[in-house]
């Protein structure tokens, strides 16, 4: 297959988002090393990358296909990105979401402009009543990412990378359809073939690289991931045959990762990415790359879901050990805690919170549970803990 | 009093500081308004603006004094600014911490090449220390906030505000102990003296607030707050002056509000605050200032102790009424939960988490009590869902 995501399409499309798009900055920190660099997309325009092919591929539609209107169908950074390309363009927007979306994402897509549906049933019923709708009113469908002009707008950041940090030896791009990574591939290695690609995905969701590996379009079984944006079950052919093309590696880093990568955003650079943005850093963090190699990871959205935060943060914290959930059996009598928590103490954690099951059936009477959540500092010093802990006579659960 | 705080200072600060510190962005964001830009110094080296001050007093050593050696008392931000502006100098620093202080806060110091002293006892207590191991070493004692030196090096956000954002007409700045406003206000008024300069404080420690209300320096009873970077119960003389003489006013800012303004910073500009640097932006959100302004918003710091964060993220998502915990009581039988989560989904909220309470003493033995957390758009939606719940028959709690 030829190269037809050509430059100047991308060039091209480059010049369209001018005063539309956001240059996103590179961002370094200390805590990530020096060979990492963020490209923030989450900082874009919608809080994602996402508005640069929806522009550049609805400023080009006919006069008459933008009198009718376009249509997407999408709960997530797509539909936001459409419904302010479209506003931008005086253009009438639809969106189809499930019915279950979250209030936020309804009411962001329609501060936008665009007129939402909510439909019944999940993800794939909302996409058929796009289709429907389509077909009855003329709408033009706007494709998440199996689109020439979508993915041309989406290479933009490929050329943005290559200016912003010429030094570069490798892009680390998140891959769900694969609109995103095909058109920072195709526009990085027409003009600098030896910037290695590589894309990551959910470990729980990897259709890209199960395609790869089969060598043709694969469906993947369903599974749940916190990167809900690159949540996508089946490549598209166009992106397909791009990654094929294009692509040096896919890897893929699971949900504890993705987890982790949030947290070190958070702590380092003192940003907030969403689960599919942060996989690029999960990839690097966790070794899935060649860490001596200059790498950008390319942290495509910054949308997060604030109320599921919390729960993704504490995961992350378990997972580099800087959290401990110990639980322990205690005779319960007055002084026997007050000597448990000075022994953790003592083992150099902060206690967090700690937690009494009295009513349990399995302890005994005069006994009661008690789970400590201890602040640590690496997986080593619980180990420490845990260690001394028993040394000293506490029988610990798991 | 006259102006001790000349432009000449702090503009000679800014010269020493250029390959220093970094010229921190001004960030906008739909969600927070076209009036609003934020200084982002939680982007600063250090995650935080104290490296300025820090390294302007270290700098200015004679060769004598930084042959001995610098000296400070932190468990926070000012620590990591002594320690990475003395490592730049290749001066030797001691910083005592209470005994207590995070694990991570101690890591970080000592990264930068800081010797930490970690003193039993509490903040005072480490005070005391760092004063006798100055005396006893001929350390030079680098105060966090009272320092013609320090203040001149804070002053140098000033300047770049007015040439970041030369429309500005009122600057919002966080007050710990005073030095960060008093360098601001002493540059932008002696160079902009009509640019109003608002301070804010936590409510709980206002100590600046009552000082100038008071008309001396007034010591305020300790008081819980996220806002640990400007948690300190007096001014310093220097820069009550200061205050007194450029600032405008000061207003307070409650618990909540500070936490509302973390979240509404993640979701919007996608960048993370500590506490103390997000009260400016509550002021702002929350009405203290006239919102009708061209108002820079200096977001002081973004150090906020990940494993806490989680907390204040619920807090704030209660605050504007983005979080709901309605408790219900129901009959326990088949069927009854599940008509339950429909009246409740029929109303428009996510429902996040269930929580049956079957043995609770206080019910009846064929009832249990329902704890929902729901998902809501904002607070006339929770009192909506609450006269829903009632009408059909439920009886809630609280």
């Amino acid at each position: 297959m030829s190269a037809i995501i050509s430059l100047d399409m991308i060039r091209d499309a480059r010049e369209a988002l001018k005063n539309v798009a956001e240059l996103t900055p590179m961002v370094t920190s200390r805590q990530l090393g020096d060979k990492l660099v963020i490209k923030s997309e989450n900082l874009q325009k919608t809080g994602s990358f996402k508005i640069r092919g929806a522009y550049n591929k609805i400023r080009s539609l006919s006069p008459e296909d933008a009198a009718r209107g376009v249509i997407a169908c999408s709960a997530g950074n797509h539909a936001q990105g459409v419904a302010l390309s479209a506003f931008r363009l005086g253009i009438r927007s639809v969106i189809c979401m499930p019915e279950g979306a979250p209030v936020l994402k309804v009411q962001a897509t329609r501060s936008y402009g665009a007129e939402v549906v909510l439909v019944p049933g999940g993800y794939d019923d909302a996409a058929l009543e796009a289709v429907r709708l389509a077909e009855e009113n003329g709408y033009t469908f706007a494709h998440p990412f199996n689109d020439p002009l979508v993915i041309a707008g989406q290479g933009t950041i490929g050329l943005e990378i290559l200016e912003q940090q010429p030094d570069v030896d490798q892009i680390i791009v998140p891959i769900g359809g694969g609109g995103l990574i095909s058109g920072v591939a195709a526009a990085v290695k027409q003009m600098r073939p030896n910037v290695k690609i590589i894309g990551v995905q959910a470990a729980t969701v990897p259709s890209m690289f199960v395609s790869a590996r089969n060598g043709c379009i694969t469906t993947v079984k369903d599974g749940p991931t916190i990167a809900d944006g690159i949540h996508v079950l089946t490549p598209g052919d166009l992106t397909f045959a791009l990654c094929q093309k294009y692509v040096d590696d896919i890897v893929t880093v699971t949900e504890d990762e993705i987890a982790a990568a949030i947290v070190a955003l958070m702590e380092g650079p003192k940003t907030v990415a969403e689960g599919a943005g942060a996989t690029s850093v999960a990839a690097y963090l966790f070794d899935r790359v060649d860490m001596s190699l200059k790498t950008v990871a390319l942290v495509s959205g910054g949308n997060v879901d604030i109320t599921t935060l919390s729960r993704i943060i504490t995961k992350g914290l378990q997972k580099t050990g800087r959290i401990a959930r110990i639980t322990t059996k205690l005779i319960d009598r007055s002084g026997s805690l007050a000597k448990l928590l000075q022994v953790v103490t003592e083992s150099g954690a902060n206690i967090l919170s700690i937690d009494h099951e009295r009513e349990d059936t399995k302890t005994e009477v005069n006994s009661c549970i008690v789970n400590l959540t201890l602040e640590t500092r690496d997986p080593e010093h619980i180990l420490t803990i845990r260690k001394q802990m028993r040394e000293k006579g506490y029988m610990l659960y798991d």
